[in-house]
């Protein structure tokens, strides 16, 4: 069955359940493209910073040429990256974002993160991380998010993106966007786990009618292979004995469990596997109930911890970004 | 022997050691701040949200007209309330707020909380408090943070502030005023005690150089008379055990040793009491030093706690201010 969709603020319907791009290879992404799209997938969500755009479009085009499915059946999101911050610096990626993609027009676009950072040419180095250099220099932009914000407006006027929204933003900065948004954010996107709940920061998206995507819905196992602290230090959530419980009373995988945690509670979700069987499983997490026992259960798994902020890639000067 | 001082970006001298207002009855304010005086403070935190300000402002007088003090070596700290955010009603607000002290500029004037809320004439109800009504009404306003703090820039520029600053922000949003400020704040105030400590915020205030105030010094015990969930399940930092050993070896109170391990850090402080004896001691506090290792065990107790969110007082709407 089709994922279930949310109505956005913008009038667009956004599947629920889509599929996440970061840590794609880019040797696999066509082909794990094409099958989440067999598997039902309808959206995908990409980003310049992941580095796999190309490909994933190939794998858009291939699905589309093979009759799977039209492009108006796909939700494409994609992100701006902190270097694009720049006002006249945000068409221009777009287009490139567009070109790399092989569509003309995103379903969804959001800024990646609230940090304005110095323009790097995408001709010297793309996508361009965290560094000016590439090593070690931090450069910030004078860009404001208000000014960003504008930029992503213009976006929506001229077609480049039906939908515009926010990632990684406190809430203290979604609502002062608020204040100066003509064009209101569709969605936020924000990592979310049953460690990291992040209630009030939910509660004000829904008051203000911004849909929200959780990343990260297993929480460490995403972040396991950079070595943080965190992550080594909690039970994987797929491996907790009460997630374990809950899931055997309902005869599912604790995956599964995890991701309707958030789909019940109204999150949209996107979930990422290279292999077919799980991509399957993740994706047919909407089709059972948990009690609100059980939720309650799980949401008492908070304790504020965030795990994306892996020191290793992450420069020591913007390790506040996240609060 | 006088509190140390903090050179702040503005070029002025912040003494390091201040009085806090929050919560002084207006009954005793006045004695109180001239109590305190006679204790060796010179600086005084205030705010139009503590209603409280005619009372210090008198205590004050008393002081100077005593002898005790000259105006000049005071260092007079109010907030901007948040249904005074837009621009066109800074500079009123300030001036009453200056006419209830009863002098003619502040020394370091804030924004309270990034909380833009609608207009409340002060005739009608001063300290208008969160509600518009006083009750159950939650009012935003359209005001956004720039054009408030461009507001607060020409309080320097006409003399009613010498310096200017921010509380309650998360870092993100600093970031993103520091896009736009022509002046820079020269403080950010913000809750700090053992139970949170917000490290990678303050990195971004001691890399931008801005001064950190912190708040509520000894964790829990500020908020007890609020019945609040998390600060009656938490041992009180005072009669922890730990801090308690630490203490012993100094020989001194828990509560200096709180308040010395925010001051060896660098940050400013600003407890209250109303109790002569405290009022002196807490004075004293950086009369003496902790050791390295002393300081990383109390450090160690991080929890990412945050107190100041009592829901009895705190409208559901805006519960997630403090992120």
């Amino acid at each position: 069955m089709p994922s279930p969709v949310i109505k956005l603020n913008s009038g667009y319907d956004m599947p629920q359940v889509g599929f996440g791009l970061w840590k794609v290879d880019n040797a696999v992404a066509s082909d794990v493209v094409y099958e989440a799209i067999k598997a039902g997938y309808r959206l995908f969500d990409g980003a310049a910073d992941y580095g796999n755009e190309v490909e994933c479009g190939q794998g858009v085009a291939r699905a589309i040429k093979d009759g799977l499915v039209k492009r108006e059946e796909l939700f494409i999101v994609s992100k701006l990256w902190n270097t694009f911050h720049d006002a006249e610096r945000v068409e221009p990626i777009v287009k490139k974002q567009l070109a790399d993609w092989g569509i003309d027009y995103f379903d969804l676009y959001l800024i990646h993160f609230p940090v304005a950072l110095e323009w790097v040419d995408p001709a010297v180095r793309y996508p361009p991380g965290w560094h000016f250099d590439g090593k070690s220099e931090i450069r910030p932009s004078k860009a404001t998010i208000q000014e960003t914000w504008t930029a992503l407006e213009s976006l929506v006027g001229n077609g480049l993106a039906k939908s515009i929204g926010i990632s990684n933003f406190q809430a203290q900065l979604v609502y002062d966007l608020l204040r100066y948004a003509k064009i209101r954010p569709a969605t936020l996107q924000i990592e979310h786990h049953p460690y990291l709940v992040q209630q009030e920061l939910i509660n004000l998206a829904k008051h203000e009618g911004i849909a929200v995507t959780a990343y990260s819905s297993f929480g460490p196992a995403s972040f396991k292979e950079f070595n943080m602290q965190h992550a080594s230090k909690l039970t994987p959530l797929i491996e907790d004995e009460t997630i374990n419980k809950i899931a055997a009373k309902y005869n599912r995988p604790a995956s599964q469990v995890l991701l309707r945690w958030a789909t019940q509670r109204g999150l949209a979700i996107i979930p990422k596997s290279t292999r077919p069987a799980i991509i399957a499983e993740n994706f047919q997490s909407v089709e059972f109930d948990l009690s609100e026992e059980d939720i309650a259960a799980i949401s008492a798994f908070d304790r504020g911890i965030r795990f994306n902020q892996p020191s290793n890639y992450f420069p020591t000067e913007l390790l506040w970004i996240f609060g």
